[in-house]
């Protein structure tokens, strides 16, 4: 017998119909002999509208606000815990729904994007030992002074995971609207390919570059905590991706996927005067003001006196990055400064790239083949990304994934 | 300096100009130099949304089922306590939310309808001090489970008066959309009054009777801890109506109002043998099976051998009350059965009536008087009630109302 750990996300469980159907699948696994809890994310739009409310009253400039957004958006995983419960207890499956507060899963105080502290798993695995199922409300916790607390969006994937690790369960199945992790977006390229099996390290790039089937801080919980995630289809019966270790995926192809990502804005400044301590006396500004800096590229030009300086930063952030950084022109003496929102990054990612050789070569032929021009190339252990024009997205990643034969198995 | 408990209903709060607009309503309180607590329903819609959600999925015949259903429905509350909250602050004025269970109100475990068992007002005092407004929840509370529970529809009315005696307020204003308590309804008799006081009785008397504006339990627990309320209206700045003690009335009228429900069925019995314990063969069953009987009244037929029985149900109760009374047939040796739903009861209110005779005399010769056949009677000591049939209803409520003078100050 095992524990299995199931998260249904807002589509999954968006009206009754398909409460119902969750229901039907958590049967399923019981049926099978083995033991369930259940992670369920509000109703979808739930919570678009209860942030809408938040938004027409207050611009959330304060922690006070934040908590009271928390009191308000937390209602929404409530909701949906206590009709799937309901649900489950007229098929005949005894059940009992759980909000945040009544495990209860301990968070910081930082509301709005808290992050889990604790879990305390007595009182759950009572009921389950039971033999009943326990239904969570994601997304949300209590922090220290008894204040509910949430995890920021998409934060019902983390409850899901965090709750696996605290339960000791022997699987964490991600029920979304699609049949799992592909090796690129479908809609861009027809055939891409369902992976059996991603790293944690992959998922975690291609999350944080753009894929958005998971959160990117639940799997670094994962992977932290060696949970087995499996993401599936909520729609079908089809087998899903697992997350494993890197050492549990037999034979490593060069790459495993290429994700990309539109949300980015290229910043490049012309000859700053090449002295030390100039890239602290840009960035640091930079971060204080929140500003998460991406790529970065330095180029020395023709004499050594000055360079110039390219980075990314989120597009939302583009106009405030740029304020910050003409407030430093004295202090830099940049000669000019050039943003450009229209771009976009491409990255392929695999633990391949640990043992194989030639793939940023394949990747630079197959763009250049193209007359894709690379204006920025970053690179990680397990991954390369370049920022090209926006527009040349999709051939792009169609070029990649060809070039790369990711289509075969 | 005064401690105000002010309690918002669902109309009041029904979008978000409307939460502005309490927000002003609290400040202004503020500004006199008093302290706040403040209760809110949910929004207006929100509760019958999600109850028809928990329809959909449940008939709810069990207690777990009912305690899901109160995770669900207790929801609307809170979102309303986080959004007021929101508002407050962004005025200004310092403002946190209290979900039932932070507090902790506590209630026995009957979900749906939990009765409160106590309150600790320790957290929200504190509060209060430090220059806070608390804004609550109302309607909810938490069980020696730590579940959540709620206490009926219009709960938050008792959620505020019970909140009003632990915190030793010094008023409880009942914000609605009426004016305040009326002689009797004014969408039926043009000139009713809006009355600047009512004794906890009558208004007892009168909400049992139909007249909306507060929920019976809420009136009941005011009387019994001696906590001063006011029902006014929250989208103007008219004088409301005050609940008090008996004596603080000083000059009795002999009736206060006038309350009519059209919420019962009458059914009689003829000719049952007239022997000892057959009032009791008869109710008790009907008891056992969860009918509230209202009015009773017996008459000996000639001869003194059998009787004619005539009770209320309410009507949602008739035909299960049908069904009880015909399997006592055979006990009960009654001739015939006869129902009739489309009754209606008419009551006269007052406290004035312990001090003032001839008053079932007026009501009686008004009623004859424009030919209105009076089938049950059944008086407390400051309430005459009468059935009648239900198309008289608002030529009976006028003419009485006509009769004791109501409209004259």
């Amino acid at each position: 017998m095992k524990l299995i750990v199931q998260k249904f996300g807002g589509t999954s469980v968006g009206n009754i119909e398909r409460i119902r159907n969750v229901a039907t699948k958590v049967k399923k696994e019981l049926d099978r002999g083995n033991k369930v809890a259940v992670v369920v994310s509000a109703m979808s739009g739930v919570t678009n509208q209860l942030v809408a409310y938040v938004n027409e009253l207050s611009p959330l400039s304060t922690p006070q606000a934040w908590a009271e957004y928390d009191q308000v958006v937390s209602s929404g995983e409530q909701v949906t815990s206590g009709l799937l419960a309901l649900c489950l207890n007229e098929m005949g499956v005894p059940a009992r729904s759980y909000s945040g507060w009544q495990i209860p899963l301990k968070t910081d105080a930082a509301h709005g994007k808290a992050r889990i502290e604790s879990i305390d798993a007595a009182s759950m695995l009572e009921e389950i030992s039971s033999g009943k199922v326990v239904v969570v409300a994601g997304f949300q916790g209590i922090d220290e002074n008894g204040r509910v607390s949430t995890l920021g969006r998409g934060g019902s994937d983390t409850s899901a995971v965090a709750l696996a690790a605290a339960l000791k369960a022997d699987r964490c199945d991600i029920y979304t609207d699609v049949d799992g992790v592909f090796t690129t977006d479908p809609r861009i390229v027809s055939n891409a390919r369902k992976l059996d099996k991603v790293a944690y390290e992959e998922m975690l790039e291609m999350a944080s570059l753009g894929a958005k089937v998971l959160q990117t801080r639940s799997v670094e919980m994962a992977m932290n905590h060696n949970v087995i995630v499996q993401v599936l289809n909520s729609f079908n019966d089809t087998k899903g991706t697992l997350l494993v270790k890197e050492e549990d995926i037999v034979e490593q192809k060069r790459i495993t996927g290429i994700a990309y990502s539109r949300d980015d804005a290229r910043i490049s400044l012309t000859e700053i005067a090449n002295i030390p301590g100039m890239s602290a006396a840009l960035f640091a500004p930079l971060a204080q003001a929140g500003i998460n800096v991406d790529m970065i590229v330095q180029n020395v030009t023709e004499g050594g006196k000055s360079t110039d300086i390219t980075f990314t930063v989120p597009k939302v952030d583009v106009d405030n990055a740029i304020a910050v950084v003409e407030k430093l022109r004295d202090k830099l003496q940049y000669k000019s400064l050039h943003a450009d929102k229209h771009v976009a990054k491409i990255s392929i990612v695999g633990v391949g790239m640990r043992s194989h050789t030639g793939i940023a070569q394949t990747m630079f032929e197959a763009l250049a083949e193209k007359n894709i021009n690379i204006s920025v190339i970053s690179t990680s252990e397990i991954k390369i990304s370049v920022l090209i024009a926006e527009e040349y997205t999709e051939l792009a990643v169609r070029s990649l994934h060809a070039a790369f034969e990711l289509e075969k198995a």
